[in-house]
């Protein structure tokens, strides 16, 4: 079985384990004021051109959302997301478990504009009734969504300065950013992101990482006491260095370009086999989320073959699927599946 | 200005006032313990015909609906409610905040069918990642709903047969139950609410009290320490026997329908006069709240004099908006609309 | 059955029902927003000297805790307060049901003390784990305290002092605040609490009313959005106006500390009929609580004819019990009391 | 510098490095569904006894024990612990964060006794006002506990018959359960654990792994939708085969044992190496950690060459101090440190 079902099917980017492998008897302090994880803000700092952003370690995505809306809202609150935003549905509600709604807004390819927010925000205050609702406190995007589709840096000004405006924090999850920033025709760098948002962070799991997230807080106001809400939401790793070391490693030479490259290249690979053929996508993904629509008797077929994930019916013989790509995918694999897509009858 | 805005703009009924004022200097053990109560309770046991149902007394509805909602869910699950639902519009997100998240399904009229609660049901269990979403954990409607409109008693039956086969409780906001039981042609009566749902409640707010709600358990396994919750959610009234007190006036001997069915005949009253000058209902309510659709120049003059709500635009020049009657609405003060409505230009 | 238990046994002051009857059938806007409610918000203003304080009305203790530390605290902070305090002990937990730890103070007699603040607060500064710790948000006091006891001038300064040095909110629990306000020898007036702390509230509940607390803030950064508060937690009565006319009777031309006076008059008669018989008091109360330590066999006897509190055994023989008075005993039972004191063997 | 102050300063054991290199490019299911996780799952019910219990794997302590908490209590319970407890100091308040007030327990070394659990449950139970007050929900243990010291099988017999005669689920952190296993004359075995407690972990982070918490969940009544809670509280790690393989690696041949086996071995000579010199010891702790008494001017000299743990002082010269060793603490370290224990003055 070869598996395209998700961007985390590996472990991590052979030069990461290397250099667990050399640290690993390394003593370091814990929690995360270890020099890896210093050097490691270092690197990120920079990338992000952002010298005085503070940069904090997490392990995962759910954690790290619960952990950054926490710090943010006051109870009264919600993060405001689009209705396929993954606080919205895939996180067994843990933004709701720490206290606050999730403010849905629709959304078709996963992204939520400018006016969206600015709508959300006059609804609420313009209500006779906004104390007997829950007031919109942030807004959190997917770069790139869960969809795959990302942000030009025209939409993300303007959602930036919407934002700005109505006083509502900006919160990037990037789980996926690697992709975003590798993603063709994009034109959106990890600096403007730092410039635009207030604050997001830059997804390991999924690429090249064992796990890890990088929490990137330019918003000084946001910055007080996070650390606290780190640990209070289980996020402080005793050996913060893990961490650190992974991120050091991705960033230190621009690994972590280099290897969403790698994956947005295959995912495209991918994408021409499949339009070639004349599937349609569901969503108009540059990144490694592609989302093929096939009737379901050549789904079945692949299956034998190939591991991807069941989307969302289409109508009644047809379905959308996804397959990822990640920094792990091996062109051969790819290579072989382009073949057999194109092979198909 | 006469109002009809909403349905607790006046104190209480003339027969509780007199009740409170006699009661007043009586020494009572508190929070709820006493013979008030008590016999408030034996009352409301008799009224369902559910002889085994624990009766409880709060002071509010977003009070209420926290307390059951808090006391039945563990932490990965949701309440199922209609988007229109109180609680998932109108009480600033006090579900999510005793951390649950309120799983809406669409409605046009505020109810919920039978066949959607097994939709969202079965859509949770069928999907493969249902661990990472929230689990439906029970069933929340209202009777009369916020749109004024009310189930039918087959309507209920399906409604309560779906919960039980998929072991979701049913909790029957009653916030406006009098009203409900008054509605014209309505078949359901208290004891095919107490039959069907697990809890409820019963309205005294809106419906001759000064406040007080009260919550009625049949279902056993929904029962025990349902006092601590009340007590952790601030409804624990000391002075208890003021709810007793009212309940016992409203349900001794059947001021609780009488008072009823003069708000609904009073916004009958309404309905027709409104229907008889040509203007669409935006919602077909058979009980105390009218919703007419009218021409934004015309409730600019009614404005003068009546107070009413404004619930939402229907187009560029039209609105919808609530008129509420109650056990208070003064026959002279609906006659007078009346009229003012007939002669609208 | 003469009741000497709590102060929550009677309904309302003879002068508060006669305004209710009086405005029962006025038609007012809800939620407090009606002008029985601004009018009182003036009297109270005034009674404190406090003219840009915002005033909000709750129903209950438990209720208006919550609201307060919940609008106040941020999600890894907690509120301080003395081991014996009402958030600590007999609130069902609704502090931590909010996500916040009570953190306690050793106490003998249900105050805390400036050092005690500064202690606690240096003790979490100073620890190289503090970002693992609760961090100190708020002090919550109790005045008088659920022992009776009350804070003096010189004391309430100096906590205030700390408080403000360590950026710590100073909170006052007032529910039983008249009977404080009257203890004889206490030298703390209103416009002291009102310059002292940053956020009290004057019991009605307790002090002649049906229900009803007055939240009086006076720090203006914490007055922001405090009425979503109150809605999210259950406290925004819908016929505001009954806390409105309530609190306009009790403070428009000083009932309030005229009901309290009688309540601490009556309870130094029974104090000293205790104390000229010989047993010990529990605390040192100049308040409407008395806590006199009797004989077991002594207390059943008393207790065929009295109802009080059992507090605390004291040996085996003995235990602390509360007798109190309100703003609703009568003299001649307070009279007979104090003949059946004198008359014990 | 050479570190003693906590058990996590290095990465992992070898053996488990090795395996993960070995397992880099292997394509698994995410979310712990994959063979790794379900040959170490089948490991652990061996080496527990426990062939029916249910294993899961989450990445660290203090969201291991929110998860658990969480999936255990209802609303209104808290969870016994002793004062010294993990969960009431050092998690910031994450307990009280999903809504739980942690009801402590005097203790001196750590340890709660049957006695003291019936005690809190009894003055519950029999308090009148129980209602307005936290309901003790489960007992929270650590073994061994924060302090080193470590429950015989007869003290554990003793809590669980209690716990389960008053219906509270016994739940033991065992983060460092290895050491307890290990520690000299301890008369425990794991499947006594098992047998006894209702949850309990066995911990990975301190005893040989990169991470990781083992639960196990012997208590029929507490597994249901457990992988619910691990996902709500940010435990459920994409990359899951990183815990399977980390613990099939410590429990496929006894390496768990063998390593903590040498880690209390390494800390017994440095407990004679304090003791022979005359350094009272603050607990008696026949575990990795230790915690001798020494003169603040010892501590100094030895803080050029050894980091330790500032643990609390003792009197106005003295601090007991913390030091710890591990599965990786080198002999030749150890050896040095004793050495220079012996040449103190």
């Amino acid at each position: 079985m070869i598996r395209f079902e998700c961007d985390y099917t590996e472990g991590a980017h052979a030069r990461i384990m290397q250099r667990l492998l050399e640290t690993n008897e390394e003593q370091t302090p814990g929690y995360g004021m270890d020099e890896h994880c210093d050097k490691a803000r270092d690197y990120i700092r920079k990338a992000c051109g952002a010298e005085k952003a503070d940069i904090h370690f997490l392990v995962g995505g759910t954690q790290t959302n619960t952990t950054i809306i926490a710090s943010i809202l006051r109870p009264h609150q919600g993060a405001v997301a689009a209705i396929t935003g993954h606080i919205a549905v895939h996180e067994t509600g843990a933004i709701e478990a720490i206290g606050h709604k999730v403010l849905t807004v629709p959304s078709d390819d996963g992204k939520i504009q400018a006016d969206q927010v600015k709508k959300i925000y006059d609804a609420h205050w313009n209500d006779v009734n906004h104390e007997h609702m829950v007031q919109p406190g942030l807004v959190y995007i997917s770069h790139p969504t869960e969809n795959g589709t990302t942000y030009s840096r025209g939409e993300l000004e303007a959602l930036s300065k919407v934002c700005r405006a109505c006083g509502l924090p900006l919160v990037m999850d990037g789980a996926r950013l690697g992709y975003g920033l590798a993603a063709s025709g994009s034109d959106l760098s990890l600096s403007d992101i730092a410039r635009l948002c207030d604050v997001f962070y830059i997804g390991g799991t999924k690429v090249g990482a064992l796990f890890g997230e990088a929490v990137v807080i330019t918003n000084d106001a946001l910055k007080k006491d996070f650390r606290y809400s780190i640990k209070q939401h289980g996020g402080m790793l005793a050996k913060g260095r893990l961490l650190g070391i992974q991120f050091e490693t991705l960033f230190e030479d621009g690994l972590y370009y280099e290897i969403s490259q790698h994956a947005v290249d295959m995912a495209m690979r991918i994408r021409e086999a499949f339009t070639k053929k004349g599937y349609p996508l569901r969503y108009d993904s540059a990144t490694n989320q592609q989302f093929p629509i096939l009737p379901d008797s050549i789904l079945e077929k692949l299956s034998a073959k190939y591991a991807y994930s069941f989307w969302e019916k289409t109508d009644a013989a047809h379905s959308a699927v996804r397959f990822c790509t990640s920094w792990a995918t091996k062109r051969e694999n790819v290579e072989m599946l382009v073949k057999d897509i194109a092979a198909l009858p």
